[in-house]
């Protein structure tokens, strides 16, 4: 009863090492997003504060909120931590106290697992039209709030009659850029042989989602984050060999998976537990709510709020008309950045299983003191690598590794319906014998099955996740 | 890697089962502890707020402080949820923001892990002393603030070089009387043979310990926690019945043996996740600060602070002349209540494997909008047996359980040092066939591997560790 059911198992790694749908090639998927943008155009235009209409600056906190008091708030925290270079700030926060459903439904295809993938348009998406989970839904969403209507399959992620659970678990958002903010992860089995793909839907492998991540910028960071919750291997089952064919994956991809199956890891579970109860107890993180009109070192003019002299993210306003949304045209707050990002894994096979660096960072939008991220996180203006003030190497290693050992390198971004154009590399290097590798208390070498149940828990980050989304095992 | 050393691993689980000790028998630790207390008289009087001395109530807030700002502060919360019976309620709570630790030190003799256990008295022990871990140490303790003595042995747990981790978690304490509170709670492990108990000290066994747990209110809830979490027996190692004799453990003690370490369980992983994700987003959880003096339906004597008409615990004062603590004479603030709880958990072999009953519970000290806890908690005059409004029939099935399915029963106390004589019977009851009892969704069947699992991320409420500390093998 533990592990998910076997027929289930072996088709979501089947999945993971599939390239070839039932009904689309990786090739007709890119058509098929391409023409789905063609189709519908949508113009996104910066705009000044005061046309945004219905939203204003509160008088009393300076917060810019919707006159409805609904979708969010963009208010100000004033953060101290002793983890970290930044020991002392004040910033913008987005406020959006309300767990939305980022659903994906499933379904067994031949012995290969199946996900229902939809072609959506953000304002933020740099190309316009990204691959998103069939499901994205705030309470807003499904409480009709904005007179939108209701998104489609929603009904199986709030009555699960016709479906089994696979993936359902509470998964933090940005951490820099919201508050507390959740969303639930789910990913459901359905037995319906006849579910249709309707328009504006496909069912695509997780194989073929993977090598989409080859294409930049048409992943959903939405999409990344929930596949990096599926158990393509359970850790209490190790015959993965036993159900693919040999030489289907590569040696990393081969390390990666034994990696997911093993018990073995570089440290052991209960030091890796102590290594984060010793984080949490040397090192504090107080957020203190403050008006958006109280945050110190910003200003605003009519189009942006800016740090007046980090590269800190910007909020700006902007109006948007779009023919594939609920609402055609709507006006709304977002974050802005540049320049691009460096999110980055350094990765290394230790005693032959994949093992990846993460670092713990204090994040002003964290439950707790810390949470767990990629090896490398220069992104929204935090952590600039020129400015890493990095005495490790890690960061100059990252940046500066040659060639032939990254393993995976592509621009992504960050969820269009509040960022706006936030782009970073996205990038894995491999080193050898990363077990040598002198490390600052921050950083630790993890299993991907540690990996793994930590991120059941919520201690693995947005960035972290979305990231090892990209890991491919072919 | 992954699990403890093996010879660790196995000196733990004969710990657990052996009640000969290498240096004290259960009868003389027994004589030790009550000889202890002889040599040591305490008294204890409640005594008036006025009568506190260096503790008052603050202008502005009302809160009940001491006048250097240090150990902890008596204040006030506004509670609402829509999970549980009580709606909406205030209350005083605790507010003591850091994290204290909480340590035992354990030493291999002759194949059988040993705990150094100390004989403590604090004031709010109903019989003075009682057998707790090596180190209790708050922040205020190793700084020196009140100018005790430190701590002995604490050196230990702030300098590592000499000593294996066995245990390092951060666990939280009573959600329902303080505000956040965790304790690191640690186990290591020295090679130092010649280490020795010094006076106030003795080695003893897990199954010593587990033994004295029959003698009422003599292990304290400090121990209670610590010992809870120890890997007994690993989830990846199955062959605990190789490394121990037959017929050693009782078919209970094999049932819960095998939970341990077993991957099997009555709801998959994947679903219990599920179970938790699904009672977060459904149910809130709001818990507003407010000042003492703002806690509504309460009343304030010139020596209590209780609640106008339900049984909810007091805040009260009293005055400590002892010899056995570092300060000889001090005044504090503490928790009482009466009269006596019942925490208890069902138990039930469910495939052979032994599973508890837990239930979820929204507390306003709580992290997140749920804790899981014991089956039945009345305790601190929160869910009160009589006015349970129980109508699943679970509360009736464990209050009036036949004294043939009771495995445990006894009472236990509340840390001495914040709660004055608070006792409730713990008790265990085990039924027949427990997946054919009828739940109501905030309840679920996990195995003791599940719950060890949980435990590890905090899950667990104190309550419920304290009580699965009772659960003997033998």
């Amino acid at each position: 009863m533990r592990t998910i059911r076997q027929r289930t198992a072996n088709s979501l790694l089947k999945s993971a090492l599939v390239e070839e749908g039932a009904y689309r090639t990786v090739a007709q998927a890119v058509t098929w997003l391409s023409s789905f943008a063609a189709e519908r155009p949508q113009v996104v235009r910066e705009i000044t504060f005061e046309e945004l209409g219905e939203w204003s600056f509160a008088e009393k906190t300076g917060d810019l909120v919707h006159k409805s008091g609904q979708f969010f708030r963009v208010t100000g925290v004033r953060v101290s931590t002793d983890l970290g270079l930044l020991t002392s700030w004040d910033q913008p926060i987005i406020d959006q106290p309300e767990i939305g459903i980022l659903g994906i439904i499933a379904r067994d295809i031949d012995g290969v697992m199946h996900l229902l993938m939809q072609a959506k348009m953000e304002p933020g998406n740099p190309s316009g039209v990204q691959l998103t989970p069939t499901v994205q839904a705030t309470r807003s969403n499904y409480t009709q709030v904005h007179q939108g209507s209701r998104p489609r399959y929603l009904d199986y992620f709030l009555n699960r009659d016709r479906s089994r659970v696979i993936v359902d678990q509470l998964q933090w958002e940005h951490g820099s850029a919201f508050l507390k903010k959740r969303n639930r992860n789910v990913v459901l089995e359905v037995d319906d042989d006849d579910l249709p793909a309707e328009p504006g839907f496909e069912w695509l492998t997780l194989g073929q989602v993977k090598k989409l991540l080859e294409v930049p910028n048409l992943v959903s960071m939405d999409t990344r984050t929930v596949i990096a919750c599926l158990p393509i291997v359970d850790a209490h089952r190790k015959d993965w060999r036993s159900e693919i064919g040999p030489n289907v994956v590569t040696s990393l991809g081969a390390a990666a998976l034994d990696s997911l199956g093993s018990p073995e890891a570089h440290s052991a579970d209960y030091e890796v537990q102590s290594w984060l109860t010793d984080l949490k107890c040397r090192h504090h993180l107080t957020v203190v709510p403050i008006g958006l009109s109280q945050v110190s070192g910003w200003h605003r003019t009519d189009r942006a709020i800016s740090h007046s002299d980090a590269p800190f993210f910007r909020v700006i306003a902007v109006d948007v008309e779009s023919r594939s949304r609920e609402v055609v045209h709507w006006t709304q707050p977002m974050i802005a950045s540049r320049p691009r990002g460096l999110i980055a894994f350094v990765i290394s096979q230790i005693d032959g299983l994949l093992h990846v660096l993460v670092k713990a960072r204090a994040e002003p939008g964290s439950a707790d003191t810390l949470i767990l991220g990629p090896t490398v996180q220069s992104a929204l203006g935090f952590e600039s690598t020129r400015t890493s003030g990095d005495r490790s190497g890690i960061v100059d290693l990252v940046a500066n590794a040659a060639a032939d050992d990254i393993r995976y390198s592509n621009v992504q971004s960050e969820e269009g319906g509040r960022f706006h154009h936030v782009e970073s590399e996205y990038r894995i290097v491999e080193i050898a014998d990363g077990d040598r590798l002198s490390l600052p208390p921050e950083y630790l070498w993890l299993s991907l099955r540690q990996v793994h149940e930590l991120l059941q828990f919520g201690l693995l980050s947005v960035e972290a996740r979305s990231l090892l989304a990209c890991l491919s095992f072919l």
